[in-house]
């Protein structure tokens, strides 16, 4: 029996989704869960790894039970075994074939990036920017450099042979009271990539780069050429499509 | 030469305001970075004690350096030396009779006590209630019994000498989409009468308390009749009057 769950979590104090040794992983919470709650060792599967720091608004995962459980009493029992900062919000039996990684069609992400002074009850919760003034005049302009069917090696930390290319559908950057709000929404994102973009806008934004530069960069599919990451807190995973 | 500060933090990985041997406090990380920025062991005094997990947006204190210092520059040095969940929002120098605690006038506390569904991001930052239905018919009603200046005695869990008469100027309770929002304001706070006060309206929402009933317990004086406490972690010292 294949169950599909919309889950949600803080990422501050995990070391990303992926299982690792000596370090806290959501997969290993949620597998951990499963087991005390079930009795079964199964694997948690993910629509894709969120790195440490990140959190999600609505990741979506898979895993196989031997048992047929209602939704609620299975959401029950597993939020009854996880810790606090990780919440199933749904969960139904889905086909054999659903894949939560391989089936899902389209990721939504969003990036908090504060200009004002910090609060210190949010900065696991965003990036506080402390650094000379931005200029915000080209907001509407720099995202849509990215949208479209593109090869997008120069903005990730991958190995070579990986197919590159993805489709970024939307990219809007939002000032609302200097808290700048990047949502973009793609097909699918390489690792690192939305953070090396906004790293790397950011460099723009600072008056560092032109916007011209920045599509130089993104043709170029030079890894060199993107030095700047902007942290891990600010980043959540909104949504996945299937 | 004697300064006044304003201060925010997140209570969450904090045993309380006060210093205390083997837990982690505000204040001693308070004089650790004025030690390690300026070399002098002073002692700092905040308006009031906040209690484990309990968070401050405005909390104010005072303390006393052999330097004259620039508000910007003192601000910054302390900053530099505290940790991540704690924020200096601004200094400034006073009089030497200024005392945080004893010159405070009124301080305005807020408490979140969240009906809807769990969110992880959030879990350190409200109370989530999960039981029986609140009747949230008598939201304005129940409030205004508190109000005044009265003794608070049976919302208090300290010694019985101490002097228990507060006045209450201002407290309501709010209803934001399932988010109840209590907002109190008073010349000075009993140690847990807050928590307590809201511990006992939320029985009188579960029905299992009449607010007439609530009122003869705070005429009693009786602190056996206050069972009921909610968590640190919903409740905020928003600002302190002077």
């Amino acid at each position: 029996m294949r169950y599909k769950a919309v889950i949600s979590y803080d990422g501050t104090l995990f070391h990303g989704f992926q299982k690792q040794k000596n370090h806290r992983s959501v997969q290993e919470e949620l597998e951990n869960a499963i087991y005390k709650a079930f009795d079964q060792k199964k694997e948690v599967y993910a629509s894709g790894r969120t790195d440490k720091g990140v959190h999600a608004l609505a990741q979506v995962i898979h895993f196989d039970l031997n048992l047929d459980l209602q939704r609620r009493n299975l959401k029950k029992a597993m939020n009854s075994f996880l810790p606090q900062d990780i919440y199933v919000n749904s969960v139904e039996k889905v086909d054999d074939n659903f894949h939560a990684r391989f089936n899902a069609k389209a990721k939504t992400y969003r990036y908090l990036l504060d200009l004002n002074e910090i609060n210190p009850l949010l900065v696991n919760y965003r990036y506080y920017y402390k650094g000379p003034k931005l200029d915000l005049s080209k907001l509407d302009e720099i995202p849509k450099i990215f949208i479209g069917t593109k090869d997008f090696k120069a903005f990730s930390k991958g190995n070579e042979k990986e197919n590159t290319v993805r489709t970024i559908y939307t990219f809007t950057i939002k000032n609302i009271d200097n808290l700048l709000v990047f949502e973009i929404k793609g097909d699918g994102f390489l690792h690192n990539m939305i953070r090396l973009m906004i790293g790397m806008i950011l460099e723009v934004l600072k008056g560092k780069l032109g916007v011209n530069k920045l599509k130089e960069i993104l043709d170029s599919k030079d890894q060199k050429l993107t030095p700047k990451l902007v942290p891990g807190s600010g980043l959540y995973l909104v949504s996945v499509e299937y």
